[in-house]
């Protein structure tokens, strides 16, 4: 593992490793939409990825960059939502254990796909230090390299490969890329790619009002927790860490803050107009251009749709 | 508009003809549907199509061959479903007047979509023969020409080049392409593209059990109505017509019918697997070959996903 930000050759080398394993997501547009932002909307359809998210490049990235050593003793990491998945289907790539710590309350549909993968799955109470104990226990137990969802220059690489593939395969010069913020994995991929790959393109993020932390980070120049949390968006609850909140800083132009409403009206677009079955976290970044209409008018505009793993049987409308 | 059954050279004149208007939608693959099947499926997406459905291509090939003079007078058809929306996109494309004839119980999402192209619409009672003097008074009104749904060679050759695309892109030699039979449009077109542009590749067609009219006049060897009408397919409820039923029985392999209970299985792993919002109508291929792995194991399998235009409010899952 590397300790250093993400190069230009590492974000190639890092796309050299998981394109054998990911799919190459395409670019979906719509008349409807760019005629109702008066832009020229890009989407790169991440929710059409393996796992049904972006997570998938960086889970792999990071595991693929393990020593033969290192895999022997196999990876662990916790979390309910799509890094598990990534996690478990990366090692199931490379054919090593892995080690999932998940919340005893999480949903089955969530715990029978990491199980899909053949990870082992230990349950523990619902508290950052629960599942801090749980997984220092599993690496004591098991010397297994633990792999966080996002303060990983591995993963943030991984994540830099969408943008790095949307510029490679659109075709027009970028005016701006918007990706969602959670962690800022995906978000400070996405600057280094710009930077590195399509010096003009400006980044912006999408982010929930309520788990607002990126935005009040961003302003105040320190890593801040969200003021509340409550929002529909499940995948964008975390706040910064100190190897992403350095890179969106320096290469981050503005954060847009959306409502829950705005949300689900971008989710309805998108499953409606476009046919894609995106989660809301996925529909935040297009929530963020459809309100900040002055900002993106008459631009190309790259939007990160970062997944689609829903519960059809709750959906917002 | 030509009298003749679609030539190779027609089906490549086609495609060049509706390219610049239609989006060229990718093909998508399942790792968990592949293992499922055990087969080596490649899906068609035309649910990403523009209006949701591969029938903008026919639409569209049959107005861009109308001449400057037929286009005067404007294009006609009646049709509560994609076909309407298709001829009412490709009418707007060539700036060319568009009345299009619905049932006056047509549900109001589709009336807005056929508006919203700019479309006069005019309503009957939803039985044949009012949809049938509705049209007949337009044209004597407006002199506008009639596009058939489905039992016209421009519409038929149109459709072909989705299977045209999926053959050019997929990059290995398909032993199978599957489609949706309902007039045979689809199917018609799609065994004509097979035979030009992939000799080795057989044609098989999904119906539902509800609608079972091709599979009667597949097996009787003339054109049959349905015994019995009820399925949640509602966009292939029409029986074949005296242009797509011989280009049928001359080049598909066989017709397979699944239940709307697989239709419905079929469109969740669409939906949840593959995070694509598919239509029933759009799901019946993949079900037929869950239905019959037998048939379909070991070989590589083109499914075309025929439309995407479903009312999120009245999802059956």
């Amino acid at each position: 593992m590397t300790g250093t930000v993400p190069t230009k050759i590492t974000i190639e080398a890092a796309h050299a490793l998981v394109k054998p394993f990911i799919h190459h997501t395409p670019i979906a547009t719509s008349s409807f939409l760019n005629d109702h932002c008066e832009a020229e909307l890009f989407f790169k359809c991440e929710n059409l990825q393996k796992i049904g998210a972006f997570k998938a490049r960086g889970g792999l990235n990071a595991v693929l960059s393990l020593s033969e050593e290192q895999l022997k003793n196999g990876v662990t990491t916790h979390s309910s939502g799509n890094h598990a998945q990534a996690i478990a289907f990366a090692a199931a790539k490379v054919g090593a254990k892995c080690y999932i710590v998940m919340p005893d309350n999480s949903p089955r549909v969530k715990i029978s796909a990491v199980e899909g993968y053949g990870a082992e799955i230990t349950f523990c109470k619902n508290t950052p230090e629960e599942r801090q104990r749980t997984v220092d226990e599993i690496i004591a137990n098991t010397g297994a390299t633990f792999i966080h969802p996002f303060n990983n220059y591995e993963v943030i690489a991984g994540q830099a490969t969408a943008s790095k593939e949307l510029i490679d395969d659109v075709g027009v010069a970028l005016d701006v890329i918007i990706a969602p913020v959670g962690g800022g994995g995906l978000l400070s991929g996405t600057a280094l790619s710009a930077q590195y790959f399509s010096p003009g393109t400006k980044v912006y993020a999408g982010e929930p009002e309520g788990a607002a932390d990126a935005v009040l980070s961003f302003r105040s120049d320190k890593i801040e927790k969200a003021p509340y949390i409550n929002t529909i968006a499940d995948g964008l609850l975390t706040y910064l860490g100190d190897k992403t909140f350095p890179i969106i800083k320096a290469g981050v132009t503005d954060i847009l803050t959306v409502s829950d409403e705005e949300i689900i009206q971008a989710m309805r677009y998108l499953w409606e107009r476009m046919k894609l079955v995106v989660e809301p976290s996925g529909a935040v970044s297009l929530a963020a251009v459809l309100k900040n209409k002055e900002v993106f008018k008459g631009k190309k505009v790259g939007i990160i749709i970062s997944g689609g793993n829903v519960d059809l049987g709750k959906l917002p409308f």
